[in-house]
């Protein structure tokens, strides 16, 4: 076999075989293929497109391409949750201890913030003590002792998913949908999930643009995942507006605690419910949506799952006393609120440019090795047809930085538009 | 500017303005763009195109990307002319004598033979004492004095042309028509000519496979050429059979002899008168069709072609005895004829096997590196729809090695068809 009858083949318009996918994904992954090679391939798929078989072979080709988690030593059936990135998104935060409350064990390997979007793991940091890294024994000890636990990635998962991924960003071959589903698919595989809920974003703060291509995308993914054995779900949700109302890692997590505490961003906890009735359903912990929703109710109203949030900050070494004491968190020293000078509904807010706002504050990284800031990002006021009344705040801004406070709150009146007249609501999830 | 916005502006269909393209191949040129970059750009030029003026900016960026080559101070106007390469295709050996006798000066630089297709420079070597690097002052001196000098490519000419190539060859990204029209012309404007001809072979001995994408190769490359600045004509021929009889090296030097005598292939010779008006007409030595071939008739009947011929051979140091006495051109050991046991029609000469077939017996390189055997090929023993007679041979094999030798006789019996009937004569000259 020759890579480059491979590409040829693709470039063509073929479909290549099991046994081709596996020879170009063992041979790169070796350093066998050069770099200019799978370029060439990643940009004639670009065009050519893979068929869902293509698709499947690819994702298990790039899973199995370094270590696999083996979680069987968890009890009960683990379901993973991914989100494909977007603004003011602390879901899984949120998510995972009411999860875990209704008994379905959360055994999670989440990633850092890059670009616009955050990262879970990066929200973690920002509580005092906080371990990510846990040896595999005490991530597994920890899923069967709490029902919980969430690291960075530690393994050497997916190597063939990273370099390839790493090449695709530097030659305009990124926005495939075969090669996006397949990267994603491969790492929620490797990281040994028995089933999987996507939440595909769509909108100008998430990589898909388009409905069409997210539903797409999340159709391909569904089909992969199930065709591998792996019971997967999609939801598509709309990331032109940031989810939460908080942009920023000690931000997310004051965000996340207020939704646990029944009082925070409606959306957010729509999505969390949603999401977590698939989550429950798939583990076999209810059997219907109605039930699944009850039970996650029920975990949030009885303050299970706000205890479940504390049990698990423990367990990771971290400082439980933050959920009861948020002025623990790191804090910013420059705090600027735009403040409502009338009542004003707002209008539209701006996911990507707030988001990029908030990294030029620390909040996120430009590159993989920037350094972040840990209490810097914004607040939001509200919602798009939220009311803001006068002498109330619109948005804050957390900077550390007298320069970038003020920077930031000129910068952030061009992506948060107003109007004096009551403004729709938008969709908030599509399918 | 950055490479990567420029591959997706390309993959997205946009057009490349001429800084971007003056960017691309100084950057490349220089090691500043990776090969994995460029390989991912000429995959998307691959299924996006290139518009005419893309493809002339790209050609004069390469032109220019090294070393040019100043012929003002040879007299005339110097035409040059470019085969796209084929089998049994000596037109440069018959032509540059030919022309330089109608008073038009050569001055060319030619190439190697590469796979199936042979290079001039590789056939000139089989003239014992031929030397093919000239310094640039003897080249032009000697065009100024004889009229003609043949050289392969001494000075650092077209590098980026030189490595986008190299890397297309192994991307799967040479079925390129706007990346082949660049690739040619940049080339020939960088050997310095004033005009150009080309012979765009189309079949199953050439690159271009169909009649439609070597007429488009052939306007693409007569728009570039003339955009430039440089006369530019060209011709589509036909490739699906060899052109003249002889395949290997110093066997096409006793074929060229042979016509330059006034006796050899028709359609070699029908190819050069061809070309060889344009030629006359570009460098303003006849005023029309008409005269030119009259010129070029009274050049092969009055013996000053083949004059032409022994003194160039004799100026680049060559024994100039070979064209009265063939037989001090490299002598196979292994002279194996297929006679024909009846009167035969040839009815089939499938080109590029019989190419492959010369080419496994020394004549060719499959690889750059190869080192080549002068004296092997193979002598056809006419075209298709000649009759061949009973005793006759239908083709002879030339090898240096008793095995290769019966193995070549077997082989080219399942390339070259034979019908008891009359055969029609294929179309030699598409337009």
């Amino acid at each position: 076999m020759r890579m480059y009858d491979l590409i040829m083949k693709k470039r063509d318009g073929g479909v290549l075989t099991k046994e081709e996918i596996d020879f170009i994904i063992s041979s790169y992954t070796k350093d066998y293929i050069p770099d200019y090679q799978m370029s060439a391939l990643a940009m004639a798929i670009y065009f050519r497109g893979m068929t869902p078989e293509e698709t499947a072979n690819l994702t298990m080709a790039m899973a199995y391409s370094g270590d696999v988690m083996d979680l069987s030593a968890i009890k009960g059936i683990k379901v993973d949750k991914h989100s494909t990135g977007g603004v003011a998104d602390t879901t899984t935060l949120v998510l995972a201890p009411m999860v875990a409350a209704c008994g379905a064990p959360v055994a999670k390997m989440s990633g850092r913030g890059l670009g616009h979007t955050g990262g879970t793991i990066d929200k973690l940091e920002s509580i005092p003590g906080m371990r990510v890294e846990l040896s595999e024994e005490e991530f597994i000890d920890n899923v069967n002792k709490y029902g919980i636990a969430v690291i960075g990635q530690t393994k050497n998962l997916t190597p063939a998913d990273k370099k390839l991924y790493a090449l695709r960003d530097v030659t305009a071959t990124v926005d495939s949908i075969p090669l996006i589903a397949s990267s994603i698919m491969s790492k929620k595989i490797a990281a040994g999930a028995d089933g999987i809920v996507l939440d595909v974003k769509v909108g100008r703060g998430a990589f898909m643009k388009d409905l069409e291509s997210a539903k797409a995308l999340a159709k391909l993914m569904v089909d992969i995942g199930n065709s591998v054995g792996r019971k997967t779900v999609a939801h598509v949700t709309n990331m032109d507006y940031p989810l939460g109302l908080a942009i920023g890692n000690a931000l997310e997590i004051v965000e996340a605690v207020q939704v646990l505490k029944g009082h925070g961003s409606k959306d957010l906890l729509e999505v969390c419910m949603l999401l977590g009735s698939d989550m429950l359903q798939i583990a076999g912990v209810a059997k219907d949506d109605k039930e699944a929703r009850a039970k996650l109710k029920e975990a949030l109203d009885s303050g299970k799952a706000l205890q479940k949030f504390k049990e698990f900050i423990k367990a990771q070494g971290g400082d439980e006393r933050v959920v009861d004491d948020l002025s623990l968190l790191p804090q910013a020293k420059y705090i600027r609120p735009w403040i409502a000078d009338r009542d004003v509904y707002i209008k539209d807010l701006m996911a990507l440019d707030l988001g990029l706002v908030a990294m030029k504050l620390g909040a996120g990284r430009e590159k993989k090795e920037d350094k972040i800031d840990l209490a810097v990002g914004i607040m939001l006021g509200g919602k798009v047809g939220d009311i803001v009344r006068k002498g109330e705040p619109i948005a804050t801004i957390y900077a550390n930085d007298e320069g970038k406070a003020e920077w930031a709150l000129n910068e952030i009146k061009k992506y948060i538009l107003l109007s004096d007249e009551p403004v729709e609501r938008p969709t908030l999830i599509f399918e």
